[in-house]
C-alpha cells in the first residue's frame, strides 16, 4: 500500500513542531522567561516558519491555527521543556539531532506546500527556506539577536536551502514523498556535520579585507542605545 | 434595549486605538524621533496587534486599514501626544490606567474574532494575546528593545492571557458583550495591581541557577555589534 | 500612443528591486554575511516592502511571488554585489541615487496600489510609506539595528510620505503615470538633498529638554543583554 504523502508530511511536520516546541523552551530558559513568556516563545518558535509561509501563500487561514494539533503539540514541547531542564548532554545532543532533522522537514514541506499553490521554483525555494528558518528568526529577533541565518556559524540555512533543491526535484519528478525523506535525510546529515566541523561558507568573492565604506549608499539604522 | 456588542466592541476598541497612539508618542518623545518617526510608532503601536490579527484570520483586508476611524484615532493620539508633553504625574497615570484597560480589551476583541472565524479554544486565545501584545511587541522591537512580554516585569501577557479566557468562556455561553467587559475590569485590576506590588510570574519549575548550556541544541543568533 | 501605465510601473518597480537587491548586498558585504546570508538580505531588502504591502491588501498571493521577475531581479542584484566590491566612490554615489529613486517609486506604486484595491487616503499613505521603507526595516531590525526611518538622519521616511501624498492627488485626478514620475522626481531631489545638507525634520512640538519620563506608562521592553 502506498503511503499517503500527506498524512507522511502531517507526521513528520508535528515532530518538528514539538522538537522546536522544546528548543524555543530551552532558549527561554536559558534567557531567564517568565512562565507566559516561556510558553509564547516555545510556540512562536514552533510555529512562526508556517504562519509566515500560510500568510505569504495566502491560502486562507494558516494550517497552524486551523489545526489544533499544531498549538497542541507547541504547547506539550513548552510544557515538557518547562519542567525537565534538558541539561544533560544526551539531552541537548538529541535535541540538536531534532533540530537538524525538522529543518529538512519544514523545508522540504514549505517547497512542496508553495509549489501546491502554483509558485515556480524561485519562490517555492524562498518559501522552503522561510517555512526552515522563520520561526527561529523571530525567535532571534525577539531576544534581541541576529538571526543565526545571518550568524555565518555553520551551514543551517545553507542546509534548508539544500532541502528545498531536494524537494523541488522530485516533487516535479512526481515523487513528494521521496522528496521529503531526501530532504530531512540530506540536511540534518548536512547540519550536524557542518556544526560538529565547524564548516562555513565563504563570504562574497571579492573580499575587501579590512575594507568598510566611509558611508554606506543606504541610511542604515542607528546602532541600538 | 440590549446593546448591539459589535458596536461597544467598536467604540470600545477605537479607545485603546487613541490611548495607544498617545502612548507610542510618548515612547517616541522618549526616544526622541522626529515628526515623522513620531508619527509612524504612534501609529503602529495603536494598529499593529489588530494588522497582525487580521492578517492571519486571513478575512479580507485588515479593519485598521478599511474603516478610516481606525488611523484617525491613532493620528489624533498621535498629534495629542506630539504637542501635549504628557510629562505630569496625572497624565502618567491616566495613561498607564488607559493603557491597562485597552490591554483587557483588545485581548477580548481579538479572541472573540478569532472564535467569530471559526477557530478552536487555544487558536482564539493565541490571537487574543497577539492582538493585546502585538502592537506593543513590534513597537519594542523598532525601538531596539526586548518586547516587555519577555521581559518577565509585571504580569502583562498574563493578563491578556486572562482577558482571552474569560472571553473565551462568556463568547461560548453567548455572553461577548460580558467579556469583553468582564476582560477589561480584570486584566485592567490585575496589570495595575501587578505594576503597582511588582508581582510577577515564576520561572521555569526547575531553574537550575546558574545553569547556562555549555552549547545551546539550537543556533541562537549572534550578539548584536 | 499613451503608455500602459502599469506596464511602466512594472518596469521602475522592477528597476528599483534591481537596485535595492544590490543595496541590500552591500549591506550584507559591510557586516560580513556568508553566502546565503548575504543572497537572503539582499532579496529581502529587495522584496519586503512589497510583501507586506500584498500581505496587508490581502488580493491572492504577492506580486513578488507570482511574478517570477521580483525575485530574478533581486537575485540580479545580488550576485551583481556579490562579485562587483562597489567600494568605488562612482559606485556608492550611483547607488545613493538609484537607492532615492527607488523610494519614490515604491511610495508611488504603493500608494496606487492601496487606492486601487478600494482603501481611502489614509491607509493608502500608510502603505505607500510601508511599501517604500519597508525592505529596508526589515533588513536593520534583521541586522539589530534601529530602522533608519526611526533614526531622524535626513528625511528618507518624510521623502516617501510626500512621494504617496504627490501619487494619491494625480490618481485622483486620473493620472497615475504623472503621479509616479512626480513621485520619483521629487522623493528622489528631496532625499538626496537632505542627504547632502543634512537635513532633519523637528522633533516634537515641545521638546521638554533633559526630561526623560521616572518612569513610562507603558512596560517599554528591556534592554538588550
Amino acid at each position: 500500500m502506498p503511503l499517503d504523502p500527506s498524512a507522511v508530511f502531517d507526521v513528520v511536520d508535528l515532530t518538528g513542531v514539538l522538537a522546536n516546541g522544546i528548543l524555543g523552551g530551552v532558549v527561554a530558559r536559558h534567557r531567564k522567561l517568565d512562565a507566559v513568556g516561556f510558553v509564547f516563545l516555545a510556540i512562536i518558535t514552533a510555529l512562526g516558519g508556517g504562519l509566515i509561509r500560510d500568510t505569504l501563500l495566502n491560502l486562507g487561514q494558516p494550517v497552524a491555527l486551523t489545526n489544533p494539533l499544531y498549538l497542541m503539540f507547541a504547547l506539550v514541547g513548552a510544557t515538557v521543556a518547562y519542567f525537565v531542564p534538558m541539561h544533560h548532554r544526551w539531552a541537548l545532543r538529541s535535541l540538536t539531532v531534532a533540530d537538524a532533522l525538522a529543518l529538512g522537514c519544514w523545508a522540504a514541506t514549505g517547497t512542496a506546500k508553495a509549489l501546491g499553490a502554483g509558485l515556480t521554483l524561485l519562490p517555492a525555494l524562498l518559501l522552503g527556506l522561510i517555512t526552515a528558518v522563520g520561526g527561529g528568526m523571530i525567535r532571534d529577533l525577539l531576544m534581541g539577536r541576529i538571526p543565526a541565518v545571518f550568524g555565518g556559524n555553520t551551514l543551517y540555512a545553507t542546509g534548508a536551502l539544500v532541502g528545498s533543491a531536494e524537494m523541488a526535484i522530485l516533487w516535479h519528478l512526481g515523487l513528494p514523498t521521496w522528496g521529503m525523506a531526501a530532504s530531512i535525510v540530506s540536511v540534518g546529515t548536512l547540519t550536524l556535520l557542518a556544526r560538529r566541523y565547524r564548516w562555513t561558507l565563504p563570504g562574497p568573492a571579492v573580499w575587501l579585507e579590512g575594507w568598510s565604506p566611509r558611508r554606506l549608499p543606504v541610511a542604515l539604522g542607528r546602532r541600538r542605545r
